[in-house]
């Protein structure tokens, strides 16, 4: 028999999924129960609270892709921790290319026309022949990389060591920062948080991009240099950016990037993790979970994903 | 030896690209030359104008999908007239889910959020299970319907006959047009202008629509009766609509459209011909009438298409 607690402000739409799956041996409790709890299935701001009071824990499914709130090094790191991998592509794929969208169609430019009542024949932009830029490639740059190429877009993609998506046309890897900045148009970052991202996107990389560029960043504020990105839009080095996280949540009203020309701010809300996505990614781990198996997009408390 | 007399306001790109094709047998002339012109390749509306004084006439080929101004009886119709086919459908996708993505993912709302200083955590929606209607089932329909299946959509196409295009989940004919009309998330015309098609989105089919339905027209304005889509708007029978095409155009200053709540209005942008995209057309179509094969994208002036 296996104990579960959820803890999420969603967790009624949780219970009622979970319950749906009939799992076997599987009770779910509430916290008064929580000194029996082997497993633990919610959101990492919620469960890091918890942890203390949590003797039999032996396995923590995160309901969130980013799990920094279990990372710190004082926490305890005896239970197997996973998170929701997977299940962002196509709610990201509809956030970048939303926004890229509005950009080369210059939907505010001809609602402020129509605002003025004035028929407006400008010509937009296309998508086709133009290039995109992925900061990682898992399997959220791998969604966008597919919705690039539907679009007729050139693709380039900075990882790590891997080269595995066939959506991309040229990997780079390691000090190549400024080739692959070079000739981009947009600019995604979705690399997790993680010590060797921290500040990946410097002025050293804008400064590689050309000034028609825009980025996109969906992924991790920490990934940016804040005060470099806002130099460079303010300089006009930059078209634009839109962006939805921030080294700082919610972003201080006297944070530069409000007043900063040609930023979208979106307030993390990129791809929210919807229950009925998330609820089918604990049911199968807890399948693996009681046939003895490896789990699912298990993370390293070292790398940090 | 051919004589080609080329009518667009981008006639200096469109020679450059035939020239650079160096087609067999084929002499581009100026108007002064019209006398000899056997092939004229251009705007329907310019050429209208010069049709009467071209007595070696053969072949149009236009520039533009639309060729009303070639269909009015009281023309002649002693040449073959062909379309612009097949080179519009990523552009009216770009065009079409530009503005979807726009309307899931409240682009409006956030930027006023943003504008406001506010951080704004409601949660956008997503194409994924959505909905979508389309009126006309071409070549830019079927582009239309694999981007919607890209997006996880459900599709629902209204055709005249045809059944061909896979990514169409539903088809309808006919006096279906309420079953066609009914749970749909998102309404698209694509319909060319015929008399078949003239206010085929009229105050029945709009009522037949759920009320969170948004309309989508980068079609052609005679498809819509202007006074009924105005009115259900304004009625909040309908959520909104994307238009970009108008019984009248540019749009009269006094239009209620200027002045109806949830309309965006995009003068007639949404799918510009390219040259670097119309040029082939031709190219290729000239080939096939040298070779006294078939011409492509043949148009029925009585049809209209």
């Amino acid at each position: 028999m296996h104990t579960l607690l959820i803890l999420s402000r969603h967790a009624d739409a949780y219970r009622r999924l979970i319950e749906e799956a009939a799992l076997a041996g599987l009770e779910i409790v509430g916290a008064a129960a929580a000194g029996r709890v082997d497993i633990v299935f919610g959101e990492p701001s919620l469960i890091r609270d918890a942890l203390a009071e949590l003797p039999a824990l032996r396995w923590v499914q995160s309901t969130w892709a980013g799990v920094e709130p279990l990372l710190d090094p004082a926490l305890r790191r005896d239970y197997v921790l996973t998170n929701a991998r997977g299940v962002f592509g196509g709610l990201m794929s509809e956030y970048v290319f939303g926004y890229v969208l509005a950009y080369e169609r210059r939907i505010f430019e001809k609602y402020a026309a129509q605002q003025a009542r004035r028929w407006d024949p400008s010509p937009p932009g296309t998508l086709r022949g133009k290039q995109i830029g992925l900061l990682g490639v898992g399997s959220i740059g791998a969604a966008l990389a597919r919705t690039a190429k539907h679009f007729g877009m050139r693709v380039k993609g900075y990882t790590r060591a891997s080269e595995s998506c066939a959506d991309v046309d040229r990997y780079f890897h390691g000090d190549t920062v400024a080739a692959f900045a070079a000739d981009l148009d947009y600019l995604v970052s979705v690399m997790p948080n993680t010590p060797a991202t921290r500040h990946l996107v410097d002025a050293t990389l804008l400064g590689a991009l050309p000034a028609r560029a825009v980025f996109v960043n969906p992924g991790r504020g920490t990934t940016v240099d804040e005060d470099a990105l806002a130099e460079a839009l303010q300089a006009g080095r930059l078209a634009g950016a839109v962006l939805d996280v921030f080294q700082q949540e919610p972003l201080p009203p006297d944070h530069v990037f409000w007043r900063t020309p040609n930023v979208l701010i979106t307030s993390h809300t990129a791809a929210l993790s919807v229950p009925a996505d998330i609820a089918p990614v604990f049911v199968e781990n807890y399948r693996r979970f009681i046939a003895g198996e490896l789990l699912h997009y298990r993370v390293d408390f070292e790398a940090g994903y």
